[in-house]
């Protein structure tokens, strides 16, 4: 029945696919995400509206549309026909200078535009990265839980990932002592997601001082690895600590830092992110990583030219309120999420979140009948009540969930109630005194 | 004096580039290029515009303005609010299905929403592609001259690289005895790239129909690869020969098909480009290809949500007035191109090009007094006269130049102009006996 190519087995023909991208994919959020709703029935009469608390996109949400300058902003870039042309590989020159004039708002010392590398989106940044720091041997080190999608390019770039753990009895604090402890000459950089994608958690200044100063304290023993900082999610705080960004100890040990317009704006899908070189004393020109860096881009695909062409204008634009009626908006959701959350039995939540837009809560299999895990806990979930989550093992944390409390806020009281009773009703009835009685 | 990162030499630091990185991007076109420019004195008092002849961007040019109605289907989905968000992996739905239904039209038999992957312009699918086929020992068959991406993205991926030759004097055709000679049991793949970049040609149906056969024609002894066919410059044909898309031999041998809308609609900022799988018999699926690019796809970024938004209205509403005059200002800028270049003793121009922006001419350095090579010529064009040209070497064609004709016609008779008397000061009094005299 199946054509074969023309009388030619599937066998006989030379190509075949790479088997390190063969191994990569499976760590990928949106390929669980898939996979559990895989799992909602399309014939089922349940007519309720599907819930995704699963995934870290807000902006499907009336409550987290786009502030209207940066739409402005970039309709005239591209109404202006400057923008349809091809971009340097390194970025429009205006839209680095806008940039790095944005994050020097918060450092001891001025970026210049030679130090931001447009990228598209924090993803490709995170792609470069460590595309740059791949070499046979080398290893990374990574956070547990983390984002995977680290992960994923180390494993198709062929870097060996060691965790260390973020500690969910101190606010996920990175564990320091267990970090150095990972680290050995093949060491390269570790990452730093502040704030925390899936923690919600934000980096008091002191830890991140201490972190950025265990590294390189001690010349004979310490660690002389970079700091990849990861924030995507600066500003979109809303705890008692503020956000810190890495750079601010780039002077102790380079920092390269990771960012993007996707959240601040809620806008992923325009795809513009960043890398920036914080690194006051060159350390990263004279090991010829900024090259290796330029060379990369050389050789890889560009942000929109147009969407480039409107930073600057987006940046200068955009009323304050924009991103306080988000901040505010995610700390009542937040607030939603946590008090909820307080009363599923079954679920515990170490910390109230403080940043970004995710929250990590524990699992009490015990308490739970016939659910073996935590993949098999959200696959019933999606099935039964049109919920998505996310399974902790998907970022390395077994039998925990990630909740997104990004979303508007009726629909995340409506989730989170239908998470609520799935959970009753999956209890078992001898930790459920009501059912018994 | 340099500061030296808190007292640590440079080589303490564990971090190093990745040295398959530092090799592949010498090969780059805008690399060339700006080592080009950078001969140029902008101290200078010569006020005459820069002509740039090199690169393939047109952009920039008036004349080459893109459809308005494309315009309005990217501002009509920015402003529709509903694609700030991710996209799928794979692109969005009915962009995918809007350029399946757009490719058919040239085809015996139907392409599926399935057969296309947006990617991040054709650079990206060009990357893809390559990541998809590496593997340990693997070589991949490529035109020479020919576009330097595919080697730098095969010198990353560790891919290693075997040229076949066009042929000058056959209207640019593949030496497909010479391809048949390099190919082994590691070639997977080889590449066509029709209309052809550098070379201006446009393949006839009749020289595909005997490159795809003579790849399957027996069993025990042909090559068993695919074909990549880069079909950026689909249906920018202005000659003799209409373009016959690759496609159209699927059922022979399996093609992947890369193209984007940077090319025809003008806009290779907008970055959408596409891989299509041209494969009635399901090979690409049978050999795990398809997963394996699904899996890439997973791991690797997007094209802007909202440009793809605008695809199905981009194809629908762009008026065939639009591509008949890119078509028509094309056909006058190789015209002039190649009746201007007749005059320039040095310069010899094997075939007028048919397809494509570009041209391919040889130098004949014999002629030349003090030129000594390709690149010399092009560096010394560039400081005496503002006009940049891109040397052969850069295509693999040493002591060759690769001409950009799409240009505003003005700008193109002054640049050209200025080449011929580029020549002249340049010639060797021997062969010009005007100046003898």
């Amino acid at each position: 029945m199946e054509k074969d190519g023309g009388g030619v087995a599937a066998g006989e023909w030379r190509f075949q696919p790479n088997e390190s991208l063969m191994a990569a994919s499976s760590l990928s959020v949106r390929g669980v995400l898939t996979e559990i709703v895989a799992n909602i029935d399309n014939e089922s009469e349940d007519t309720r509206p599907r819930i995704p608390l699963g995934h870290g996109d807000a902006s499907v949400f009336p409550c987290f549309r786009t502030a209207p300058e940066a739409v402005d902003a970039v309709v005239s870039a591209l109404r202006s026909g400057q923008y349809n042309c091809y971009s340097p590989c390194v970025g429009l020159a205006p839209a680095r200078r806008a940039i790095a004039d944005y994050l020097s708002g918060d450092l001891p010392y001025k970026l210049s535009p030679d130090d931001v590398y447009l990228t598209n989106g924090c993803a490709q940044a995170i792609e470069i990265v460590v595309s740059v720091l791949a070499r046979p041997g080398a290893n990374i080190l990574l956070p547990r839980p983390g984002y995977q999608f680290y992960a994923a390019r180390a494993a198709y770039n062929g870097i060996e990932v060691r965790y260390f753990n973020l500690l969910p009895e101190s606010q996920w604090e990175v564990d320091l002592d267990g970090l150095e402890a990972l680290a050995d000459e093949n060491t390269v950089a570790m990452v730093i997601v502040n704030p925390g994608n899936p923690c919600g958690n934000t980096f008091t200044y002191q830890h991140l001082a201490k972190a950025s100063s265990l590294l390189v304290a001690n010349t004979a023993k310490k660690l002389r690895i970079m700091i990849i900082a990861d924030e995507v999610y600066e500003h979109l705080t809303f705890g008692s600590n503020p956000f810190v960004p890495m750079g601010m100890f780039g002077d102790v040990v380079p920092v390269l830092t990771l960012g993007s317009i996707s959240k601040r704006w809620v806008v992923p899908g325009w795809r513009l992110g960043w890398i920036v070189t914080n690194d006051p004393n060159g350390v990263l020109s004279q090991t010829k990583i900024v090259e290796c860096l330029k060379n990369y881009l050389d050789i890889s695909c560009d942000p929109a030219t147009f969407v480039q062409g409107a930073i600057p204008q987006i940046i200068k634009n955009t009323n304050d309120d924009f991103l306080r009626h988000t901040i505010s908006v995610l700390r009542q959701t937040a607030d939603i999420c946590y008090d909820k959350l307080k009363e599923i039995d079954c679920i515990s939540c170490p910390s109230k979140p403080e940043g970004s837009m995710f929250v990590m809560v524990k699992l009490d299999l015990s308490r739970l009948e016939g659910i073996h895990d935590d993949m098999d806990f959200c696959s019933k979930l999606a099935k039964e009540e049109l919920v998505i989550v996310l399974p902790g093992c998907t970022v390395g944390f077994k039998n925990w969930l990630r909740i997104t409390f990004a979303v508007e806020p009726s629909s995340l009281e409506d989730g989170l109630e239908r998470l609520k009773s799935f959970c009753s009703k999956h209890s078992k009835r001898s930790s459920s005194p009501a059912i018994r009685s």
